[in-house]
Parts: structure tokens; C-alpha cells; sequence
């Protein structure tokens, strides 16, 4: 097989009519010229998201829920979602730029049905003790911060079967696999999966331990655990809270694992749980990760690219990738804070890159 | 910490003036309704590609680059590029969905002075010989057919000393990593490295075995190779179309590899040879990765859900993700294609999938 | 570089005397004719362990223990240690192929002074409430049913500050390390370590939770966990028992797994805790892995390879790789095992294999 | 379930008959004290081999050998091996603490019958070229220099239907697998294996390139390659010695690697040729594990602890764990040395430890 090719003399055809001919000839051939090309992100000095910080104020947002409450049927509950839009993103359906996020209302008796997708998502209890998440076979039963996984192809569905209303925030790399073009949606055979074990069974069995079933293999590049109980993430919160500083620039902060590996709890998203001493005030950075927050206790500001984000309880904002941002706890009470992020994207991609800042206040 | 909070009765205000001033109200508050959402995007039944299938004829390429050999100036030369820019994704610079090629033509005596980015890149070389390209400290010297990898962070420069052009296929996983917002890019301190080893040494060290020397550690996540040379490569191609028959979907396919992972060359990339037994007509399949094909030798159709691709040497196509495709050798000697993938980024976030599916044609 | 080499003529001298002349030799010059050697090791139909199944009664052990407080100074308290040997490796300090444990008494106001070596350890608590192991600048208080581990490379020192005495068993690799001939053993710069941080922090960062602290990295190959509280362990078991099976073979059984990998403790030894159900009889099976067992509570039998093991609370058995065995829990209550293997070894090198046996009984 | 026992008071009576009588007891016990042990191997400051350096001379190794080629008939070729042992650890079949080699002669027209075992072997030809190794199917020739995989259950049986005799090293993880009582034996269905792919079609397919088949997928903890062929061995070190200096402890050395996974050709064993420069005398060093070396050419000394190891052409000699060792190339011309090692047991259980020393010559 040779390569060898006679380096034939330029046909000059296209250029005789001048430069403007010839680059609308470009343009017909679907080619378009480095060197007019005038798009910063293509040699960018540094990344800067299209993404703006925000913060989404759960007073307002319950509000309209509630309203959504009686202007939703129940029929219709599983789309009961205020989607909370990036005003820099709008209108793709993002709140940062790989991660999602919305708030959900499901109203007693209510039921989403059974469905899966290869989106992978979790919710965050706001409101609302009892409701389910039924995920391959087993019923989790939630109360406020929980986190419960409906990982990449689990079947799963939700039911409110309490008397009070329930609210969710959902927080899914749908941005992401959007954006890598990899989504698929299958509704289930029925409304609500067949239970295969007890309720909470996968609770018990994994949350409160260092201990792993030796009776069980796990083949699935996601954890095992259902629901990480609130119950057991204050017991440690509040134990650390004495005795640890955590890090200058998060306080103190733990990551949700897999049992099974010790990673993340997705491939695609990362969630952490920190607490900020009363007054805290964190050292400044920049990282290439963006960070969806939701507060679930206290208030604080968040400095994101000099802008101050004021922050009480439930609200939700998000921090940029590659903004500089430092936390404060205003407060006499340590503050409180879940998030979700794309580190675990980046790191598997070598695309992580973290940086110390001055502090800006 | 409680999480208890008394579900206040929703405030009626916002629903009074009706739904529709309910909807404006909403969007003042960045937020959107999941119920009323159309965007097919949220609830795909499966991936639907934006970019579209497409064939660059090297010809119209190659003469247009060829004028551009005139119009820009030696200091351009870096620039003197023509991007191959997918219709169904314009005006963003992208190829394939995660993926970017472009056909770049450096002129005798002309350089492309030192940079690095945290984008990575290769070039595959289609005419011309002897042209360098200088990563991290050594040159290594360009023949038609060799795959020369600049990757992630790593410093880099071209000239081209030789009396001929030189043109080659710039592939970088540029579309990605700005999806991801995660580019640096970098201007060197010198137009050229110093040479820190002597020219080709990597190829010779690591080219033409599986032995690896013991006396270097590499912690990179790329491969150390900076030249997979055709030489090398034409001669293996040879044998194996000589005994075997290969995959079904894609003949005899070799894939470069990380000689110190035995993984892809790059955490973003994967790059692969092919070759098309004479009259080989392929069994077709979809699968959530996008390609670049360029034609190394031979002639031949791909049918890409159902349209029609006409190749032959040289030519660039792209087959978007999870569209059905099979390739058609329509000569009796065989063809072979190169090509580059996202494949690795599939597999590292779990949203690789693939399917058999019924011929075409 | 030739390799050529002209066969040349056997010199006949070495045969001329005869066979035995021949073979005498042989031995002079340090090789052996593998066509008479006849030891079956080299062409085993499958594994046949040198241990053999064995049951330490902790009446008898204890009651020697207590002699020995007796006689052995508190200097001396550190080697105050009843090795278990196996009857079949003596005199090798072997409890089983790859694992030895011996039984420890330390009296009130006894310590053992700081020291480190290669060779990994643990703990298992049988007796006393409150006695410390230091681990790397933090103190560990043990109380019966804890695991307390020492790895490798890790300073440690004891103290027993309290009124009662402390009786623990040793678990180490000491047999692998030792026939692996990488052992080394230093003693520490003073008697004990400077405490670097509160007492038990560890164990309330780790124990009892699934999230990991985000502000600290971890690059050693064991688990940074010190202790595995019994109280923890206990609770978890209580809760399974209700309503898991287990496994055929070994009942409701966890793995202690590091937080960091959801690996085995350490490299080399893999530990685990078992319940058998009131009255549960377990399928027979074997294993190359060997294993060194202690009654937690309960009482019942195993039977190896056709014989009868008897056990109650507080004794040690042991039994060998690949020998056919099954649990019998003869009670009514549920008999708790706990268990330390070499199967991280075994499964690290391709060596691990296991088949389902016929019953013994 | 709780854990308390009442501490009793020591029952007298094993004692009261003075401490030999309490000793005697003990052994019956099958307990052993450890404050009497005196085994230096349980508290050692540093490992120290009962291995012992040793050089095998091919010359009298090969004139045994081939008297036996008259002693031993072709029915019992496959045991026509002169097993080297060394010294220090005789009578056991141990040539290195966890590693075995031997000499084999196979005559014109004999066969070695089809088998499998757990345990790792490869060879390394002498001398002789055309007998094969089948594996798995396939025929693998050999030619001086090349090293011929027969990994763990691989199915194997050897040929010479040539008209010279063949000489090879046999190399096996025997002694380690031995220790770890994991080895298993199985006789084939058949004398020789059915041929499934056209001889030596895997050295043509991954030898002497970077490129991996994609339409295969490899599951197996060892390398898909069956022979690495001195040919592309012999380049390489050719060129690398024109332009690398290498390691100062091993001079220019690279490692055969599993193109699957970049590590060792298998878990239990590397394998790697190295070339001294002429008259090249290196730095000393130690590490905790052991090597078998194969003088491909060239002469030298070795010295080891203090003892001067004279070697030539097709001697073998061994260096044991943590010895401080050196090699000198007492010519003008480079020498070449192949060697295997237990490099990947030490490093997956994390016990390799090396440390640079004071040269001794």
C-alpha cells in the first residue's frame, strides 16, 4: 500500500474571482477557515462558563409549586418538576453546565409510574417524611435529606401513599448525556414494580457499616445503596463537626461512596454533604467542576467571581466551573450544605483541574 | 438538625390573574415547567444525533487548501487549516458530535511555534515527508499513514524542513472538552523546543514490540509513543489480512493502544486502522459513539441510516452516534480507513451501548 | 547478536560408571533429574494442604494465659502471646498455610512498647473492655468483638490503663510474609506514640457511615479505618439476620472492607463475620483459600474433609485451602463466626478457586 | 449478643508442677509460647534469603543433559529435565525462593503430551530452532532467544520434528503456587491438540507493533502473546543500546508485557531482558525480590552479598531477595541477560521494597 500522491500544482480556479469567492466556496464545501475563525473557546487562556451563578430561592419555588399543586392533575404528577434554568444556559433544560436540577411536588396518593433511562439520577429530600422510591424490586422509603439513587437503567418509580405533600429536589447528568448524545427512555410494563424484598432492606443492610454482604456480587459501575439516610449522615456531621476542621476551602466535607468501590456514587456525578463552623469563612478557589448546592440547613453567602449569592435554608444555587468562590457561614450555627458535581466526569476524562485563589472579601 | 418545616398552605396570588400570568411568573424566576416541556431531548426513546453524515472529498480540500498555501502567510502557518465543520452542527467547530478533524498544510520552511493546551490532539499524516512535529523535548519525523499524538498539556511544535508540502489531518477532542469547559491553552517561551532527545527515539524504543523500558516510570494518562509509524503499522495490516477475517462490523481492525495501560492512546480518544477485504460488505450496527473515517487507500460505500457515502482515498467522513451503519469495499483489493472515536469517554461514563441491526443494502 | 551454538557430541564421560555414578554427579552440581523425582507436589492432581483442621479451646488457652501472667513479667507483657500452632505445620509458626493467630493477655498496667514491621496484623477482642492500640499517633479502645488493625509499615503500640485484664487474639501474615521472605521489623523511638489526634476519631469518622472525609486523601493500600467498633458490627447483624438467607455455605456473612477501595482490610488478609441461623446446616464446598476461625458466640460444628470439629464460644479452629467443609450451627440461637483469610492473596495472583461439594453429613 | 465473661481466677494446677511440667502441657496443647521463641524470622530487622547465590555453568549442564538424551527414552521426554536447585533451599524444588528453572532437552521426533496446571510456566530457548509449543490451539515455533508463554490452565504440549535437538529454560512460579498449596494438574484428552489457528498467527498478530486486535476481547489475567520472538527482541536492544544508557542499577532493560493490560506477561511472574554496555559495572542495589538469570551472551560477574558470581554464554544463576548485588560486563562488547522475576506477587501484596547500596567492587 504506498501513500505517495504527486503533489499536483494548486488549480487556481476558486481564487481568481478574489478572497470573497473563494470563502464563500469554503463555505459551500461545509469547510470553514482557521484563520478567520474568531471563537475565543477555541484557544481559550483559561475556561469561562457560559453558566452564571444563581441562587433559586425555595421560598418562591415552593410557592409556585404548590400553586403547580392544584393546577396539576394527579395523572400528571411524575411532571410536577419546577426545572431550575441557568439563566446563562437558557433555554437548554441546564442548572450548571454537566448537571441538572428540579424541584418536585407529589401530592398524597400520588404515583409516578415505572420507567427507566440511561440518565442517571437521585433525589434530595426537601419536605415531606414517608413517601418511596421504588428502585429494581425495593421500596426506599424517604424523609428530608435523604439521598435516594435511581442510578444509569434502574427501573424505578414513586409513590406518596403519607397525607402530607412531598417535596424533592432532582439532580441528574441529563445535561451531560445530552450533550454526549447517549440518553434512551423506556416506560415500564406496569405502573409500579413488583417488590422483590422488604422495604429499606438495602438501608439496613448497607448505610451504617464498613461492612459489605459477602453473599452478594456487584457488577454495576454504580452503588448498591438505595437510600443514604439523614439519620445517619447528622450522626456523623454532627460528631465531625467536633473534633475536625475539614478543609480550608469546604469545612467539613464527606463524599457519598460506593460501597463497592469507594468512588462515587455515579460515574457521571459526585454528591457531598459539608458543614461550615459558625461564622466560617472558606479560603478561595477555582475549580474545573461545577457544583449545584442545596442548603439544607442555616444561611451564608457564597462569593462566586465577586458576585455574592445570599443563601438560607432549601434555597439551591450553583457555582460555576472555573469560578473563584469562597463560603461564608453568617450565622452562630454551623451551616449545612449538599452538593452534587461532574468531578468524577472530569477526573476519569484528565480534564480536573483545581487552583487556590485570593479571597475576594 | 431538623428538616421539619410546616407545609404553609400555598399562597394563592401568583394563580389569581390566571395560568398564563402563572407561566410568565415563572420564567422571571428561572424556572421552567417540566409539564409543559416539549423538548424531545428529556424523554429520547433513544439518541438522535444532531450531526448528520458527511463526506469531504480530499480533492475540493486539497485545492482549496492549496490556494491557501497562497493567501496565507508563512507567520499564519499555524492557522492554515481548513476545519471540516459537520452541517448539522454549525456553526460549532465540530466534526462529530464529541470530535473535531481539520486538514492542515504547512509549506516548505514553514513552522507552527510552540504552544500547549489541555485539549488533546493528533495529526494523521496524508502527504509529505519528513516534517516534525517536537513533543515534550523530541521530534519526531511525519511519513504518510503515521499517527502522531499531541497530547493533553503536552508542549508542542511543527516545522517542515523538507522541500515538499506537508498535509495532514489535525484530530483533536476539542467539541468535548469545550462541552466540558475545560480548556487552558498555553504560548510557549520559545518558537521551538530544545531538543532534550534524539529525533524518533520514542518510535524506536516503543514502536515495533511489547516490551516497555524498566528504567522509565510514566504516570501519564496518554500514551508515552509520540509516532505510531505506518511502517509499522502497514506491515501488521498485511499479515492479518493475510489469516484473518476479522469482526463482522468492521473487517480487520486494529485499535493504537498505551503501550503502559494497554488501553486508548488517550482518555478522550480512541484511534483505530481498519482494513476492508476486497468486496467485504459488512454487517451493520448502531452503537452511541461517533467516528471520523479517513481513507487511507482503497474505494468504497458506507451506508449510514440509509443515505448513501461514497469514499475513496483521502477522503474525511464521519458517521454520527447510534445511526446504523455498514461499510461496503466496492474494489478488489482491500480498503483501509482510519479512524478516531469517543469511545473511551462512552466507556468511562457507563454510556457506551451497542446493537446488531439488519442490513441496509 | 547470534544465538547459533554447534550441538556438540555428549562427552560420554559422566555415563561411562554407570547410572549411579551418573547421578551422584548430578548432585554435585546442584540440579536434580526431574525423571525420578517423585515428590507429588510437582504434578498435584489438585491442592493437598499440610495443615490440618484443628480446634483451640479457649478454656484450655485461657487457663494457660493466666499461668503465664503469672510468670511473665509485665516487660515481658508484649510476647505474652500462646501461639496457635498447627499440628500439621509444626514446627513452623503456622496456624494455617498463610495465616497465624495466637491468643494475647495483657494485665493492668501493662504496655507494649511502639515498634513497626512489614508483616500486617490485627486484633479480634475476646476479653476485657477499654484497653488501647495506637495506630500512626491515634489510640484505639478496644472492647470484645472490635477488630483492630496494625498494617503494614504502621507504627503501633498497647496499654491496658485499665483494672481487668485484656485478652485478644493476633491475627497476622506473618506465615505468608515470612515464606515471601520480606519481613522487616523496627522498634519505635520511644515507648509510646505522641498522640496526633483524640482518642477512637477514626472510628467516628469512618465506622458507621458510607461517606468518607472529602478533606483527606488516602494513598496506602489498607484501610484507614483503626478499629471496627463491635457495636457497629453487632447491630448490622442483628438487623440482617432478619431478613437475609445469606449464602449457602456461610450464612448472613460480611466482609470488613476498606473504605477507600471496597477492598479487602489489607493486601494479604481479608477478614469476615458470619451468622449461622439457629439450627442451619450449610451446603458443602472448598476453596484454595484458608481460613482461621473464632467463636463469637454460639456453639456448633464443622466438619473438614470428613471430620468432626466441635466449637463453642471463644475457641479458635482453623480450616485448610481446598479441604471439603460445612457449618453446623447445632443451637437454637444464632452462632456468630468471626473469620480470617488469605483470599485477597489467592484471588491478587489467578490462585483463587472454589467448587460446590457433596455433603458430608 | 454480648460479649462479657466473668475473668476466673486462673486454676492453679497446670503450674504447681514447676514451669517444665507448665511447658510440656502447653505442647500438648498444640500452643506455643511466644516469649520463648528464639526463631530470629518472627522479629527480623531486615529479610535474609535461605536462598543462596549460585551460577549453574551450561557446560556441564548441557553435557548431563545430553548423556541423559541417552538415558531416558522418548516416551519420557517431557520429564527429560535437569531441575536446578539451589543450594540453599535443597531438598526443596526451588531454584529461587518463589521461583523455579530448568534445563530441557527434547530429541528429534519426540512430543511432550497435552496438559494443564495452575501453575505459570514459559520457556526460553537455548538452543535448537523449529520444535513448538502448542497453546490453546495454536503452534508457537522457537528460536533461540524467544520466550514461549504456557500460562495458568493453559492447555500445552511441545514438539520437536525437527532434526536437532532442542535445549530450552523451563520457568515456573512452582515454588510460590507450591507454598500457597493452589496448584491443580490435568492430563489432556489427547496427545497433542487439535490445531485451531494456523501456527505462530498470535506472534504475527501482537509481537512487533502497539496496535491491539479490536474484533477480540481478552479476559485472562495474563498476555494473549504466546511466544515474543527473539527477532524483534534482538532490534530493539540493538537500537536502544545505540542511544539509551538505561538504568544504573541494569543497565538498558525493558520488561515483556501483556499488551492487554501493560503489566507483566502474568501475576505470578515478569520477565525482562536487559544489555549491559561493554565493560558497564553498575550501581549497586537490593530489593525484596528474587531473579533468575539467563546469560543470552556476553560474560560478566555478578557479585552478590560479597560473593563474585563468574558467568558466560547459557550459564544461569540466581540472586536472592534483599542481597546487595552488581553486575559487571567484564568485555568489549555489550552483554545480554534475561532474567525472571517475582517483581509482580511483591508489588500486588505490596511487599517490594528496594533500596540503593554501596558497591562492593
Amino acid at each position: 500500500m504506498t501513500q505517495s500522491i504527486e503533489a499536483t500544482s494548486a488549480p487556481g480556479g476558486a481564487a481568481e474571482g478574489g478572497e470573497e469567492q473563494y470563502y464563500r466556496g469554503l463555505g459551500s464545501l461545509n469547510v470553514e477557515p482557521l484563520w478567520r475563525n474568531t471563537d475565543p473557546r477555541l484557544l481559550p487562556t483559561e475556561p469561562r462558563s457560559q453558566a452564571v451563578p444563581y441562587v433559586w430561592r425555595y421560598a418562591d419555588v415552593r410557592r409556585e409549586l404548590m400553586t403547580a399543586g392544584r393546577l396539576i392533575s394527579a395523572e400528571e404528577a411524575e411532571r410536577r418538576v419546577l426545572m431550575l434554568i441557568n439563566p446563562g444556559l437558557a433555554p437548554e433544560v441546564e442548572t450548571a453546565n454537566n448537571l441538572y436540577a428540579g424541584i418536585q411536588l407529589v401530592l398524597p396518593g400520588e404515583i409516578a409510574p415505572m420507567h427507566k433511562h440511561a440518565a442517571a439520577a437521585f433525589r434530595f429530600v426537601i419536605e415531606g417524611t414517608g413517601a418511596y422510591t421504588a428502585v429494581n424490586g425495593e421500596r426506599a422509603h424517604m424523609h428530608p435529606g435523604d439521598i435516594v439513587l435511581t442510578p444509569s437503567w434502574a427501573w424505578h418509580d414513586h409513590g406518596n401513599f403519607t397525607d402530607e405533600p412531598v417535596v424533592w429536589m432532582d439532580g441528574l447528568d441529563l445535561p451531560l448525556i445530552n450533550k454526549l448524545e447517549s440518553n434512551f427512555f423506556v416506560d415500564g410494563p406496569e405502573q409500579a414494580q413488583e417488590q422483590l424484598r422488604s422495604a429499606d432492606s438495602t438501608e439496613r443492610l448497607y448505610a451504617a457499616s464498613r461492612l459489605n454482604p459477602a453473599w452478594k456480587t456487584w457488577d454495576k459501575p454504580y452503588s448498591p445503596l438505595i437510600n443514604y439516610p439523614w439519620s445517619v449522615t447528622e450522626q456523623l456531621l454532627k460528631s465531625a463537626l467536633d473534633e475536625w476542621v475539614g478543609s480550608p476551602t469546604d469545612g467539613v466535607i464527606f463524599e457519598f461512596t460506593n460501597p463497592e468501590s469507594g468512588g462515587p456514587i455515579m460515574p457521571t456525578m459526585g454528591a457531598y454533604i459539608q458543614a461550615l463552623p459558625a461564622k466560617m469563612h472558606t479560603e478561595a478557589h477555582q475549580h474545573t467542576s461545577s457544583a449545584i448546592y442545596h442548603v439544607v440547613r442555616g444561611r451564608g453567602q457564597t462569593i462566586v467571581d465577586g458576585e455574592v449569592l445570599d443563601w438560607s435554608q432549601h434555597d439551591t444555587f450553583t457555582v460555576p466551573g472555573w469560578s473563584v468562590h469562597e463560603h461564608i457561614n453568617t450565622e452562630n450555627e454551623p451551616a449545612v450544605l449538599f452538593s452534587h458535581t461532574d468531578i468524577p466526569v472530569l477526573k476519569a476524562l484528565g480534564f480536573y483541574q483545581e487552583r487556590a485563589c485570593v479571597r475576594q472579601a
